[in-house]
């Protein structure tokens, strides 16, 4: 039985909790926040403090915090035989090396409280400070998902570079595409099927093979209509797309 | 019944020319192409021609060919009786306007011939020359669809634009995040939870509500980080899409 303690309580930590107090030979013994108010959602899956000086001890403290807080709270635990771990794509592993016993636990995923997601199909990425606990953190890593990979913090720091493109830099392109239509009442939901498609396609091309549109056939007269009706600032995101993909796909096709 | 006959044999053509022949109360007559080899494909499922002389009456004729080539091939046909549609989604309705009766039926989707799709969930945007021709024409395209839509020239010029945002742009950014993988001997399948979840959101969340990540958050730490890790060009998107996202949550939240 590995008993585990997670300090945080917000999307990420809420998912590992829920996960983590249905896993097999796995205990949550406790779950920390400072905020009262946050651990309410908590109390019918694990016992709650708000006070790091009664942290139960545990094999694992998980600590799913704001990037900026890891190191401090960190710096506040005081079971120097436990694995410490953090849940960050964009923090090193060595933040935690005062600890004999660390690593990283990292589910790439964007989480929101109110959607529930399979955890077993979501990637985990880990690295722990030595070989022994990196075969251990993979152990304690497949009680909740089928998907594990090891992954070191230089890489860690390209995976999260890679999923601001593929999520948070698309979200926004799905965000511009919605504002065309609402400026010209269309409804958007016309664009969902494509949107599904484009993704749908990654399952057997690759997004270079899967590129499509007048960037990559070079379609002056459609790229100037569109130059046309876009505002100054869309124009120059538009003008930088094309030549990305005209540079991207000339280099590689 | 209404007879029909479709112009092309590229991929919205396949798509088509499927859907039609099983439809209910439509006799796919006839595909043209000018290229015989083109025409195979087709020939388990409708007669086919290479010659624009010796195409069958209809009561409908679909041009699913390149834009380009939709004017001059529209110049062509004889019958002045029949509807005349052509299936893109930047060409004005005008480019029909030697024919009484004549419209446009835009599929919004990508379309691979390998791939089976359900034409029945991809959208269809309609404009006709008439109020008579538009009804008709909706229930034309209630024979193979369930989403259809009014669109003018003037909507279906910002629709494909927003498309190109929403299919064309991130299929890129798909690209980018991939290589920044592959640079990194990360498995580009860790990524791919993420950018589903990004979709199935759209399900539940605006765009704008959905939009999370170091640029949103205004974290200045991991944007630098990000950027030090970039090479120029890719900073330079990085840093016109960060901008974007600022400059657009900003004014909306």
């Amino acid at each position: 039985m590995i008993n585990l303690v997670i300090l945080g309580a917000g999307n990420v930590a809420t998912h590992l909790a829920k996960a983590f107090s249905i896993a097999e030979n796995v205990k949550l013994k406790q779950v920390y926040n400072h905020r009262p108010e946050n651990l309410l959602a908590f109390k019918s899956i694990a016992p709650t403090t708000t006070d790091l000086n009664q942290l139960e001890k545990a094999d694992v403290y998980l600590i799913a915090l704001k990037d900026d807080v890891i190191a401090e709270v960190a710096g506040l635990l005081t079971d120097n035989a436990a694995l410490v771990l953090h849940t960050s794509g964009s923090v090193h592993l060595d933040v935690l090396n005062r600890f004999k016993n660390h690593g990283v636990f990292y589910p790439v995923q964007t989480f929101s409280k109110k959607k529930e997601v399979n955890f077993r199909e979501i990637p985990v990425c880990l690295e722990a400070n030595s070989a022994k606990n990196l075969e251990f953190l993979e152990e304690f890593a497949a009680k909740i998902s089928n998907k594990i990979y090891r992954i070191d913090s230089n890489q860690r720091k390209s995976l999260h570079l890679a999923a601001v493109f593929v999520n948070n830099f698309t979200n926004h392109l799905y965000s511009l595409g919605a504002e065309i239509c609402r400026e010209n009442e269309i409804s958007f939901d016309i664009l969902k099927p494509l949107i599904r498609e484009t993704v749908d396609k990654l399952e057997s091309l690759t997004p270079l093979e899967a590129q499509t549109g007048p960037a990559l056939r070079d379609d002056k007269q459609t790229i100037a209509r569109h130059l046309a009706i876009l505002e100054p600032k869309r124009q120059k995101l538009y003008k930088i797309l094309t030549q990305s993909i005209q540079e991207f796909n000339g280099k590689k096709l």
